[in-house]
């Protein structure tokens, strides 16, 4: 889980974005709760950001609330939905299917965000033809090809950390521009490819250094 | 895996410690493999990290290398190991056992940072007496004196995010100073406390978010 994101020259920022996310959420909470009208006060309320704050957020993406009224719920999760992308489907493709490739290519989480793990790869011949999670492992050798010919964008990266930069190169060589990287190791990659670094062992390593302090 | 971190007055930052847990995993890989006797170059080649970062990092703890000579690999685990804190086990504690917290309970992972999910806590009533992942849920009720008088310092909580901050400041109430955050919820609290946040879902709007720009 430790965080490195380039957002090159967005005039948004990275923790914007992460905020819509919440408001969406906190959206899709109270629809299910029956709620049709919040207010900014209502909405912000349970998220430690000001009422304040998510106007300006929203005004961003050109601000479709109206003052003195509210905000319509189903609308504010369509716009909100809309300027995140994730109304449409997302074909992606992960490299590396050892066991935490394994395990992602099973997790069911990313259908909610219309997320589809297209095409999976691996180095290890003898896995080749083989599936996992209902998908069937293509060697790497034929990366760059498949995400090239289906325009992909996104990718997963779980593979040993030795061969992670080599392999996030290449990804962004064939027209990836955003990384979801598991292996424990720092990327290095152009300003204009979005790289979030997900890693449970130093994350619980800095827990355990900070509570050491104490 | 969105991350907000307050280290506080510490002179060391987040990132250095991030570093160290690189270091040490690179430590062990290269044990496992036969090597005793490494240079801050070759330790780092496969990081991205530059050897001088290294060294300096390593000297914020007090630089136990030689200048060409090398590091000797089982006693930079040792240091490594030690500065971090991961050489003596951690009891914690886990608040939430809906579905993302009954599955930390199960994970096994934990034990290689010899990290101990010691006592889950629920505020539902029916659950307690329970077991999840050999794990016996206790009431909320018990938190604050369990935590006290166990002196236990790192908490995860997994609640659903309207409860989140509430939990959050009971727990550094208790004495808790890190906290892995799972729950969709920017918390407020006290600067000397760590706070890591893990959100898989504002993770991938996010990658889908810059995809898209695309």
């Amino acid at each position: 889980m430790n965080k490195k994101i380039n957002l090159g020259k967005k005039h948004f920022s990275s923790e914007t974005i992460k905020r819509l996310s919440l408001y969406l959420r906190n959206s899709k909470r109270l629809k299910s709760q029956g709620v049709d009208v919040i207010s900014s006060d209502k909405l912000t309320e349970l998220l430690n950001v000001t009422p304040e704050q998510f106007r300006k957020d929203l005004s961003c993406f050109g601000g479709f609330g109206k003052r003195g009224v509210g905000y319509n719920v189903e609308r504010l999760i369509d716009e909100i939905e809309s300027i995140l992308g994730v109304n449409q489907q997302w074909d992606i493709v992960l490299v590396g299917t050892g066991k935490l490739g394994s395990a992602l290519l099973g997790f069911e989480g990313f259908s909610q965000f219309n997320i589809k793990i297209k095409y999976a790869f691996d180095s290890d011949e003898s896995k080749v033809g083989k599936s996992r999670g209902g998908v069937k492992i293509d060697s790497i050798k034929n990366m760059k090809r498949i995400i090239k010919s289906e325009n992909i964008k996104i990718a997963l990266i779980s593979t040993p950390p030795d061969v992670a930069q080599e392999v996030a190169s290449k990804l962004v060589d064939s027209g990836i521009k955003s990384i979801l990287n598991f292996a424990p190791r720092i990327l290095n990659l152009p300003e204009d490819v979005l790289v979030s670094n997900v890693d449970m062992a130093s994350e619980l390593e800095s827990l355990i250094f900070f509570a050491k302090q104490k």
